[in-house]
């Protein structure tokens, strides 16, 4: 089966938004194991989506068309595709209803065009939006499979996930499985030698790489006539890479990001965090507080940018400020033991370093980076050197941070236990 | 003249990435007043890329062709396109010497496949590449214009601009002029409404819209038979806009932007900074310090998330926390004060609000969020009611405190210079 992904839209062609959507399409069937050779943009013309949509179906199986199926004259994707199969629409007196029930609910006269979208091809899947009035449609034909969805992400991606996903599931013969394994604190390429000989020859399951910042994802992707069989295949490369890795895990659910495998962390051993940051200016922070619920265990923030704020508010000595500079492993250590000591957490994470673009000299050159962690007194402290441009090194300090406190936080425990 | 777009790379198949170039180079064509009708994604794949080439020939003038560049065997833009025109490959000196030489200064050999890239069609126009090997390439060929580009944005981006663009800009009868003009502290439908009249019938110059997080940005374009023409168009509809819009226009330059203005104006004015977060978290002061030189206003922040850190750190009252709680205005203008009395900071913000998922009530929904500017002992305190899932309402909140900020600085001056 190969599918080709097709978005509708002049805002595309204008470069007025980023096409998320495609990279989100292709990304699921290459989850669940369906090639795609093409990727196409049309904007809202009928005449160039006739052409496209023909063009595609001489050449895939499943036609993923986004975009094009509200109300308003100018989407067209529901009669064009109607047209190039020979079908006519009807009117779904079912949509119909709920469009009227929709406008009444709403107190808002109902528009003659509003009907348009209750007009559907002959013979069509029909697929619930319950985050839209657009209903998505599945049109079957000769052995194709036309599936038109809307384009705001927040209405087709969950329609996708609900209905499109097993539709497309059920095309497939065998059954896909995968898992992802996030690993922090090593850099992409250690992560490739490590599993150099697992990526060679691999076929069945493979292993995917994805770098992000701060982080290396490996997904573990098996192909068996069920799902039982599957996950059988998965489970002992898992095992394998959790050998390998370790602690550098931090999770092997797709959902759980960085920060929120911190904050777990912290809530599981009833520990407060405080941060004192200063060339990330409160990203650390920000982060953190991305994940609901952090206000359990986070306790305080301190963005001392300054030299001055950092001796003040944190109790960093002038003498080292002068001595050693801002950025310095000795700065970044009484950081964190002032944040310990204003703040009484139990962790206290602290970030100087020199983000650039200017300040930089040979021996203190931008993206040197120190930072500290202090687990119920104890402290660490790290020096990093980061490249790229200012957000770079700022969005890898952050990572950098995260991973610093997980490190610390699981050694310290197993410190306690294990001696 | 018609453009289209050709994006060339398994990865962006796979929906590893993201096709951020297809939107850059989309956004620069419209600049440009080039239309543009198709954008295709194809793989590493000789076959089905000559197939697009062809097919883009047909319909397009200039294609636009990125990625497949480099020296690895999958990496066949160049040939592939040099066999649709027809031409022959021949070794070209110069690049052969500086792939050397790049090689030489790095101290490594020189691997076989690496001359691939000094492989030129005949006849190709050669553009350099100062932040990678692969240099570009333009074929002309029957009044058609081949563009080929490499994938990475940060060798394509600076290749656009200082080669391709300018013998596009050639290519087109006339002269585009544009000029941005950038709001803030207004929504979509509310500039909107206030341009309406200049929106309907508009034919030179225009007026695009570009809705962003806070702020909304609109580009005033002209053609003309020269640039100067053309800025003698766009000058009096900025005029104009200056004249509607007054104060809540951040900046007429492209590359400017909020955070940026409101340090200028703090520096402008020898004005210092520090800022006070609950639900933002920290991600106000992160934005600030994206400007390069925040190190002469910013004084310091406070990630304030607990009711204890409001109390202890910003002298909160225990009474105003129990009596009106964490999100109201009462607490949010004893969070401005107390910061002011912390750090003697002239402009004081804080921000306290419900990012959610949980924790909404009836009265106190998910969303709302107050705000508090205390510029030299004078504070407002503002009201905001903000939807979106918990990052959607962070992200609202930092760019509502960056107009506020700059609201506030604003009227504080009026005052002091007009009565």
């Amino acid at each position: 089966m190969v599918a080709e992904i097709i978005s509708v839209g002049t805002e595309i062609l204008l470069g007025n938004i980023v096409n998320t959507n495609a990279a989100y399409l292709a990304e699921q069937c290459a989850l669940l194991g369906i090639s795609c050779y093409y990727q196409d943009v049309v904007g809202d013309n009928k005449e160039r989506l006739a052409e496209t949509v023909k063009a595609a179906l001489g050449r895939s199986d499943i036609l993923l068309i986004g975009g094009g199926l509200g109300p308003t004259p100018d989407d067209l994707t529901k009669e064009t595709c109607a047209e190039v199969l020979g079908r006519s629409l009807h009117m779904e007196e079912k949509i119909r209803e709920s469009i009227l029930a929709y406008f009444e609910q709403k107190g808002m006269p109902v528009a003659d065009n509003n009907f348009k979208q209750a007009m559907i091809p002959d013979g069509a899947i029909i697929l619930d939006n319950p985050n839209g009035t657009a209903p998505g449609l599945i049109l079957e034909d000769n052995g194709k499979h036309l599936i038109l969805l809307p384009g705001p992400p927040k209405e087709m991606t969950p329609m996708f996930e609900e209905a499109v996903k097993p539709y497309l599931a059920g095309l497939m013969p065998g059954t896909i499985y995968s898992k992802m394994v996030k690993l922090c604190g090593l850099s992409e390429s250690q992560v490739a030698e490590q599993i150099a000989d697992l990526m060679e020859g691999q076929s069945n399951p493979t292993i995917a790489t994805y770098a992000k910042t701060g982080e290396v994802h490996l997904r573990v992707t098996a192909k068996a006539e069920d799902e039982k069989a599957a996950k059988q295949l998965v489970k002992p490369m898992v095992k394998e890479l959790k050998e390998r890795f370790g602690a550098n895990i931090y999770s092997t659910e797709t959902e759980t990001t960085l920060e929120k495998s911190v904050v777990d962390l912290l809530l599981a051993n009833k520990l407060t965090v405080s941060t004192a940051e200063s060339c990330t200016g409160g990203l650390l922070a920000g982060r953190l507080i991305n994940v609901p619920g952090v206000s359990d265990v986070y306790k305080s923030g301190l963005v001392t940018y300054s030299n001055k704020s950092k001796h003040r508010l944190l109790g960093v000595k002038k003498k080292t400020l002068e001595k050693y500079g801002a950025v310095s492993k000795e700065t970044a250590e009484e950081m964190a033991k002032g944040l310990a000591g204003l703040t009484k957490a139990d962790v206290c994470v602290s970030v100087t370093g020199l983000a650039g673009p200017d300040g930089g000299t040979d021996k203190k050159p931008v993206g040197l980076v120190y930072m500290a962690c202090n687990v119920c007194g104890r402290t660490r402290v790290k020096e990093y050197r980061f490249s790229g441009n200012r957000a770079k090194i700022r969005d890898c300090s952050v990572a950098a941070g995260l991973s610093l406190m997980r490190e610390c936080i699981l050694e310290y425990y197993s410190k306690e236990i294990f001696g």
